[in-house]
Formats: structure tokens, C-alpha cells, sequence
């Protein structure tokens, strides 16, 4: 249902001819409203793509129609001329559907330093914008698609008569911060930007911003949520804020489940911080140790790796009562050897890390996925 | 010739029994004098293996008589067990060289996690003493070895007839402050502590901490640097300092060399940065940046990754004034896309990448390796 789950949207996905293989490569997405309050959240990269630079100027006045998606090219280090492609896809997207461009919010997604083919990428709007249904949410997802294997769409619908959905793309260069990846929420809450700007921030702060694939930061993270206030409903924060974290975790668990090359998802529980930061650093740290990484990959509970990417950063902590285990068994008491590390199976897709650190009792759950010949190949083989 | 290059030395290398496959694993390092000085630089991982935290103490005095260095253990996160074990090591190769356990130094690397076989270290201690020659450093240099292909050492000799020479080893867990090595240079040079501490500092910070293989910082990393003064030479610092510096240049460039799996040699040169820290940091996260490493490993000039990675610090620089070289052609030139990428040829180990920060006039140069199917292979096959 992804992004046309929530009553006063449209979307549609085609395939513009931006890909050489001719899949599809453009999703549209329109709040037909009655209200048009959006809010965004972008990649903290300071080298950032042309459409995240317009996005965020547009955003500025808290309102949205429609955003234009493109697989294919991310439109990143493009220069003056990048940023006149993507102004000139939000003039088009405004034209069809007789809108304004400063309403228009543009994401792409691709290779770093090529120009877009806008001789495709036009022509492909004005496909999308005859496409546009209340059903077109799954094309939409599938039109993101870069190496993704398979697209990714979540929702959640309140018993009040509201609704959250949404979809994601991203594989690799997952990174706090944001991963990078494209996300578009949408929802019929009859809420104003300012709220929905809030729901957002705190939802990304625990959830796409704690996913962590390969410590790479994009140039081109986008998150969206707009609201077309068609329910009729004004929620409680609480409640939508709930619901919005919800879709985002899911999102951000499907985003590590397909990353690229992966064969392990591995969560980090970080215990007993003295402050949430703390809990955070520590587990970014572990997320992103090659060396551990590739470990988990080989199902070896390599615990020292995990004492040693701890050992790395400011978090408050004695060496000599760490604690860790893997998939529940305490292979490190007191910073130094504890259970059998023959007792801890990791047969199965999912791993978990848990991290003591005994200095307070502040939390934090990073989610991260194991290092493997597969994730070298795909990387190496071709520009992407 | 290694350790021994230099007058006042001996050293010996033997198989102990502590790795399984029987390979030599036990090196000594004796500073028969007339001076005893010594200086040494260690982890700034705050996880520390045992054999730092006591090498550290021991050399406060600015005194060392012996080295003892073992592979096949690192003894790290050992608890106070460890500790012993570290303290043992010492007091036995004291007793063996009639000389006082704080005069000992010990370095182990290896994996974390588990306790050394005391009941072969100890006696292969022993062993290694009845060995000791002038020309045992090749044999020391061998016997450090872990995942390490070849063994590496270096020697500068001074026309005014003093020498530093060294050994290393080290080959994954390569990051920054210090690499995962275990190095101990030795010098006729005659000199007091101080000077020693500040020629080995100033070397270090501008090779061994630019050296970085998997950004994963070790728990063990050592070196050491030991003055005979059998030369009778007192050599100008500045002489002196270059010697050391050439030394841990040339063994750093060598760790690089023999990096896991690698198979290119990553120079990354930043250039007209506001300040060197700046140059550092943006070398450093070029250098960690898994998506570029792929790249290179696919003779792919893909700049974008190196203007993500740019992005994600904190350096002075506008995104529309970075220029990138890839083995010379300016791929990128202001944030944007530059000279044709299929000029640059990659057939060759070593590639250079040059950052233009366009924000001052400070340079850089950090080296990494690529990132290859057969790291992944040879940290996953096994525990290393």
C-alpha cells in the first residue's frame, strides 16, 4: 500500500529510460490534500546532492504537493548545472499538474557525478503524471529501486481512523546521518508541519539514524512525510508520533535486511550507559568495525573486536567491566574471558550484540549487517 | 638487519609452541649498551592488552635492557590473569639475563581474548636467550609475525657512523594511533630518553598514525625505540629525528604493502587544507570509506565517494570549490564533474588520490589499502 495506503494521495512509478536496463526509474507522489503540510529530514553529509538542496529550500514553507523520485542518477556533484536539472524537473512536475514549483520536493538516487539524461527524465514525468492513482504506491516503491533486491513499503493504521504508510529504497552507503536512502511518508492525520516536522525528527533520531550498513554517508538522504489531512482526524501527538516511529523502524529494519551483500543482520544493544549518547557512540562504533563485521560473517563470536571498537571512543566506561554477549551468552564478563564461546549459535540470519557498558543505565539500539565477499563484489564490479 | 643493525644489540627469534602450526613465535630484543635508553609510543585504544599496560610503566624510567615480543596471543581483555602473565614474561626474562623485570618491555599480539600457553612462553623465553646474536634480528623480525606475509624491517645508517634500525609486523586491525603493528627500533646512536620520546612522537604522528588499513584500532599496538649509544656518536636531533621518521616510514609503507587481502596501495594526499588536522581528518575518512575502497579495488575513479566521505567532517572547505586527482587527472573539479574518468589508469598497485581542499595551503598524505573479497575471506575463515 506504501505511500497511497493513506487517504489524499496519489502516486504512480514508470520507467523513464533513466536506467540503460529499462526498469522502472520514476515515482511521482501527489497529496491531493484537502491539506498540504509536509516535513522533511536530510542527509547531514555536508557535500549534499542538488535535489536535497531544493528540497530543503522548498520545505521551508511547510507545505508540499507532490515529489518527483528518480532511480538511476543521484544529480550529486553536478554542479550549477545539477541544480538547474532538478529545478527544471519541479517546473515540469508543476506544469503537469498545475501546481507551483516552489510546491514540488525532488529526490534522486544513483551514481555520484553524472548529469541525468533530462531529455528522459521529463518526458517521464509527464508519463507519471497520466499514471497517477490511489493504488500506485507499490510502483512508486518498485520506481526507487537502486540495488535494492526488493522494495520496501510499510504502514501502520490507527483504530481512530488514521493512517501512516510509507516507502523506502537503500542498500549500501547506510550510514547515520541519514542512511542513504530515499524514504516518503504519508498520512491523512489532520496535522500542521510544525507537529509533523517533530514526529519526524523524533523518529529518525532512533530509527534510520541508528541503522548503520557500512558507515558510508550518503549525499542525497531524503525523508519526507506529508500529510493530506483526509481523515478528518487530528491525533494526539503521542499516538502519531508512535505510529510514524513505528513505520520508520520497520522501514529501517527492511532497509538492513537488503543490504548489499549481507547475510547477517546484527543488532547492537548498548546496556547500562552512563548517557544515551554514550549508548549511541558505543554502538556506532561496534557497527562499523570491519573487522568484527566480517567475524559475524564467518560466525565467529569474536567478543575482543567487540571491546576493542568500544575501546575507540569518549563513551564513559571501565575496561575492566565490559561486559558482552552474543546471542545471549556472556562471552566477556568483567572485561575479560567468560562463558564458552562454543555455546553461542549463530546459524541464523539475525544477530545480536549485547554491550554492557556498567555505567549508568541509559539504552540505545543500533542495527548494523555483517561484512562479506558478496558486499566487496558489489561494489567493486561497477560504478554505483 | 634489522634490530641488530645497530650496535649494542642482540636479539633472537624461535618457535615456542604458543602457535599451534609450530612457526616461530617468540622474539627477544637485548640492548647490551653501554646506555640503556628507551622511549615507546602505544594505543590510544582505551581497551589496552596487558603487556601495554605493563610495557608503559616499565618504560617511565626512560630505561629498557630487553624486549620481549610474542605472536600467537595478544593478550588482551585477559583480566588480572593476563596481567600476570605479562608480569611473569618479565620476571623471567630477568632472571634468565640477570637483569631486573623493570627493565623488561613485553609486547604480544595475536588473538584477543584468550590466555597465553605460559607453560611454552616461559621456557621458550629461555630458549630465546641462549640464542641471542648480533645477527638474530632477521630471526626477531620473523618470529613477530601474525597474518603477515612477509616480515619487514628497515635500516637508515648515518655517514657520521650511527644507525637506526627496526622490525614490524602488522597486517590487519591497521588504524590510526597506532596501527596494529608491533614495531621496535633500535639506535647506536648515543642519546637520554627525552630526545628518544620526542624523535619517536614526532615520527609517529606523521607515518604510523597515517597508516590505516580497516580503521579498526588494536588493543596491543607498540613501539618501542631503544639507544645502545655504541656508536659514541651524539648526532643533531634534527638528523636524527629524520632517520627515525625515514624508518617508520619505510616499515609503515610495508604494512600497508602486506595489508589483508589488499591489493592496491592507497596514497590519499590532501592538499591546501586550512589546517593539517583538517588534511588529517578528511585523509582519514577517505581512508575509512568502504565504498571508495570497493571502488579502487575495482580500478573504478569513483571521486564521488571521495567527496562523501569529504563531507561527513569537519574541515573548512565548500563543496563547490573540492577538486579530486585520481593518479593525476582531475576527475572533479569544483564540486563538479571534471576530466574524463576513462583517462585514468589503474592497472597498478599503487593509486594516488589527491584532495584539493581549495581552504589553505596545509597538506596531508594518510596511505590505506583497498578493501577485497579476500579480507573478508581471511577475517572470517577463522578468529585472528
Amino acid at each position: 500500500m506504501s505511500v497511497t495506503a493513506a487517504k489524499g494521495f496519489t502516486a504512480a512509478g514508470i520507467a523513464a529510460g533513466i536506467k540503460e536496463n529499462g526498469n522502472p526509474d520514476l515515482a511521482l507522489v501527489v497529496n491531493t490534500g484537502p491539506r498540504r503540510a509536509a516535513a522533511g529530514v536530510f542527509t547531514s553529509n555536508r557535500v549534499k546532492a542538488a535535489p536535497v538542496l531544493w528540497s530543503e529550500q522548498v520545505l521551508k514553507t511547510g507545505e508540499l504537493r507532490a515529489v518527483v523520485l528518480n532511480s538511476g542518477g543521484a544529480n550529486a556533484c553536478t554542479g550549477p548545472k545539477g541544480f538547474q536539472d532538478t529545478h527544471a524537473t519541479a517546473e515540469k512536475a508543476a506544469e503537469v499538474l498545475s501546481i507551483g514549483a516552489g510546491e514540488v520536493a525532488v529526490a534522486s538516487t544513483g551514481l555520484i557525478g553524472v548529469f541525468l539524461p533530462m531529455d528522459k527524465l521529463l518526458p517521464g514525468v509527464e508519463k507519471a503524471a497520466k499514471e497517477l492513482s490511489e493504488h500506485g504506491g507499490e510502483k512508486a516503491a518498485i520506481a526507487i529501486k537502486t540495488t535494492d533486491t526488493v522494495h520496501k513499503t510499510s504502514v501502520v493504521t490507527s483504530k481512530d481512523g488514521w493512517t501512516v504508510g510509507g516507502m523506502a529504497k537503500g542498500a549500501g552507503m547506510l550510514a547515520p546521518g541519514l542512511a542513504t536512502m530515499l524514504v516518503v511518508l504519508t498520512t491523512d492525520a489532520d496535522l500542521d508541519a510544525p507537529v509533523l516536522d517533530k514526529a519526524l525528527r523524533d523518529a529518525t533520531r532512533v530509527t534510520f539514524d541508528r541503522v548503520d550498513s557500512d558507515g558510508c554517508m550518503s549525499t542525497n538522504d531524503t525523508v519526507l512525510l506529508l500529510a493530506s489531512g483526509a481523515s478528518g482526524v487530528s491525533p494526539e501527538y503521542g499516538d502519531f508520533a508512535e505510529a510514524v516511529r513505528r513505520v520508520c523502524d520497520d522501514l529501517g529494519r527492511q532497509l538492513i535486511g537488503d543490504a548489499e551483500g549481507a547475510s547477517k543482520d546484527i543488532r547492537i544493544d548498548v546496556i547500562n550507559a552512563a548517557t544515551e549518547d554514550d549508548a549511541v557512540e558505543a554502538g556506532r562504533s561496534i557497527a562499523r568495525n570491519n573487522l568484527l563485521k566480517c567475524a559475524i560473517h564467518g560466525e565467529d563470536p569474536n567478543w575482543g573486536r567487540v571491546l576493542s571498537a568500544i575501546g575507540t571512543t569518549g563513551a564513559t566506561f571501565e575496561p575492566d567491566r565490559l561486559n558482552v554477549a552474543i546471542n545471549g551468552v556472556w562471552v566477556c564478563k568483567n572485561g575479560s574471558v567468560g562463558e564458552d564461546r562454543d555455546l553461542v549459535d549463530m546459524r541464523y540470519r539475525e544477530v545480536t550484540i549485547t554491550a554492557d557498558l556498567a555505567a549508568g543505565s541509559e539504552t540505545a539500539t543500533v542495527w548494523t549487517n555483517d561484512l562479506t565477499a558478496d558486499y566487496v563484489h558489489e561494489n567493486s564490479a561497477y560504478s554505483s
